[in-house]
């Protein structure tokens, strides 16, 4: 079964900028926040520290269709795009919550790290992480792109 | 002659996260500064208040070659991509000065909107920015793609 | 019966620094979030444009006791200090949550301003609000301090 | 003679909030910001990995006198308030720079800690780092408290 998830938040005061909305950039945050929120449902620390494993962000991407305020509810919704021997790519949407309306579709791949050593140098993902990573389904990434 | 900006600065300590580098949101942050910096240096602000026009961005992206750290010093290089009657296309590199070496390459599409109505709709680009807003050769943008 | 407010949420990626710790200018986010939350709770919007109504901070300040770090539970725990006619003073202790010990201890004083006229200017606390904030006693301000 | 330091920027845009002023959790970070390029001048280091010390804040104030806006110009000034054997008291001025006009005034205490053990434990500031920090008259703190 694909793997899903979905984190609901409210905007903060200083994530929106003068336009009145929520800077861009935060977005990505939002992104990250799920993907770790994800990891954290099953039973996985993303602690670069602890795990000896890192996530380096070697890609990410959003389209803005709506913008959301100060307060407003929204829901990251992150499915799995596609798994590769050392790297995922995750695909991310961002809904409004009350009416639901879709506000960004994201993307972001990230590599799997090993930090031991002081350097980072690429590494297979290991396969109690990778078990959990089942891809989306063509229809279900399409629907929304 | 294509339009080119470039902005150097260095890396705040609260742009750093745990993994001991700039975390990858505030590349989108730094893209936005050097744009912003292009139309000061052209005389224009882009302050949505004041000049009643915004430019929010509807799509956004980043690709990491090689993490900033701490202190250290940066250029972010802006080119014109493509420039259509409402929306703006810029390319930006992310350029470690000592020793140079390219850390990161982004996209931005921005529209122009008016927001003198309360509400933002999209309009044609003011002449008086178009004419600043000459498109980088494809040699330009293809090198480093 | 003295106001009391709590809200309870986990550390972020993007808000640690590379000194693998929250970055302490997250702590006054912290507090001015569970702020906006005690209101929401009272039904009350802090939504500046939509209420007329603003908050601006004159004076923030932060005891830090021990660092917050990436994952760990928080909780911001929110009382009044006092209640003047056009200003009021929140008390903060931000608790990590397992085992339970203080991290920070914060001060916040804001304004109430109006904001229909453009400017802003000093307004006495409509009542609506005001019943609903009652300073805490001595002793509960006190063991922290 | 007393050291005194002092830093220009602009504001940027991701720095406001939905109020289109600075948000106030950011004037910690320009005194930070401040406070690093103080020892950068200096030819020191703030590099904690680098330099085997650490100097995590235990308090932070900030009285907001006038709103920073976005494109303001504006002038952190830091200066030496007190210096004890393991931790130094800065004082900050935060001006704005057309006209000149005091936006913001701040304290922060700071301890020297080693942090080649893993854990931070306080250290006396070495005597190379001393001979720089020179308190400030009580004339010069008294004018703007």
């Amino acid at each position: 079964m694909p793997s899903q998830f979905s984190m609901t938040r409210r905007v903060a005061f200083s994530e929106t900028d003068l336009a009145g909305i929520v800077h861009f950039a935060n977005f990505y945050r939002y992104m990250e926040d799920a993907e770790h929120a994800f990891y954290r449902s099953l039973g996985f620390s993303v602690h670069p520290v602890e795990s000896k494993i890192g996530w380096p962000r070697v890609k990410a991407s959003c389209d803005f269709r709506l913008p959301l305020r100060f307060e407003e509810e929204f829901e990251v919704e992150l499915l799995i795009e596609e798994v590769r021997s050392k790297a995922v790519r995750y695909r991310f949407h961002i809904w409004k919550t009350a009416p639901r309306a879709l506000a960004a579709v994201g993307e972001m791949v990230v590599v799997c790290v090993n930090l031991s050593a002081g350097k980072m140098h690429a590494i297979a993902i290991p396969d109690s992480w990778k078990a959990h990573l089942q891809p989306a389904s063509a229809d279900m990434l399409e629907t929304l792109k």
